[in-house]
């Protein structure tokens, strides 16, 4: 016999997110810092997520300050981008933009050798804005990032480094842990996707709406 | 020092697989199960789901044959939605579809006191074609389809059960688990996402591909 539990659907995430904070036992984590923990590990039931966020100093609050000013918000994929909440964000006066499927950038990698991810970093550099960069796929797109931050071309508002995979994710977030005055989000190791980036985005955003 | 490893983009995902194999040991899949394990491992970087995916008999089969005769594959979430390769799925007469954002699933799941997830099966079960569900966010979607299904109303060709989560997750899939004529590949237990609901469908796709 399968037994569903009552809950409301306005009730849902509520009590999701009891249970999240219930099997975190006695984990404590920093006041920003903590919303996006439980926001990923909502999205993922994957508990290996409150060891394996690293954030740099002031990182949140970084980030919180750039989305009330309408900072952009650039993805690897269009369904990161699909994942972020763009109601909340238009009302700040941010937007989410991704390259991944642009003509220009597919024309970009082949001359160049190297991948779309890559190259639409690239083109997120020549936007003249300073973005936050949301990168959940592609362990060539943080390369690429720590990059153009090294030779001076970019100073992003945040990175969210959060790819997942087997082929240069590992070391690709190292390189931007390693990173002095470029503020951070890293989800150290294999594990990441689209949905934990767009969990960190919306995890931030909804921190200013509840300021509202 | 971080060094990376030299791979050309086209030789990335190859290279993936190929660690995932390697890692995989000695665990042995059926023909058409594999490369769906596989390519959520590719996803996720979690190996859990080597165990969790079960797949009811001849699963594969069938949801290659529907996807050759250009089925349609409806998503719970536009996430999910963005995640399907659409070039490949349209080369065989097939589309994605997601209501959820829908002006009129909205109305009903207030009216109903019901989740937007699952008013949108039941407007999928108003279309009068048997398609592929690929649920991979909300639990009250499965519930829905296993109801449609009971009721006589729906006949799916293929229900792809991986939400996520803590509230009725677990349960839902086992609703799932229970049916006797409807084909499924469900990721047991609390983990899935829509990124795993685009995998499992991409992996179909890439084995009709692969055919041709």
């Amino acid at each position: 016999m399968i037994e569903l539990e009552q809950v409301l659907p306005e009730e849902i995430e509520r009590r999701s997110l009891e249970i999240i904070t219930k099997e975190l036992g006695d984990r404590t984590f920093p006041a920003g810092q903590e919303q996006v923990v439980k926001r990923v590990i909502h999205t993922t039931a994957d508990f290996d997520y409150a060891d394996s966020l690293i954030f740099s100093d002031g990182a949140v609050e970084k980030a919180l300050e750039a989305l009330r000013e309408g900072c952009t918000i650039v993805t690897d994929t269009n369904m990161g981008k699909a994942g972020v909440n763009k109601k909340s964000l238009h009302k700040m006066g941010g937007e989410v933009l991704c390259f991944m499927a642009d003509e220009d950038v597919a024309g970009k990698a082949k001359s160049d050798g190297t991948t779309r991810a890559a190259a639409s970093m690239e083109k997120a550099a020549g936007l003249g804005r300073d973005c936050i960069f949301a990168v959940g796929n592609a362990p060539t797109a943080l390369v690429r990032l720590y990059e153009l931050i090294q030779e001076g071309r970019l100073r992003p508002k945040l990175i969210i480094g959060v790819p997942v995979g087997f082929v240069n994710v590992v070391q690709s977030k190292e390189l931007i842990l390693s990173l002095k005055d470029t503020p951070y989000i890293v989800a150290r190791g294999r594990k990441g996707g689209s949905n934990v980036a767009a969990a960190v985005c919306n995890a931030l955003i909804y921190q200013i709406n509840r300021e509202q």
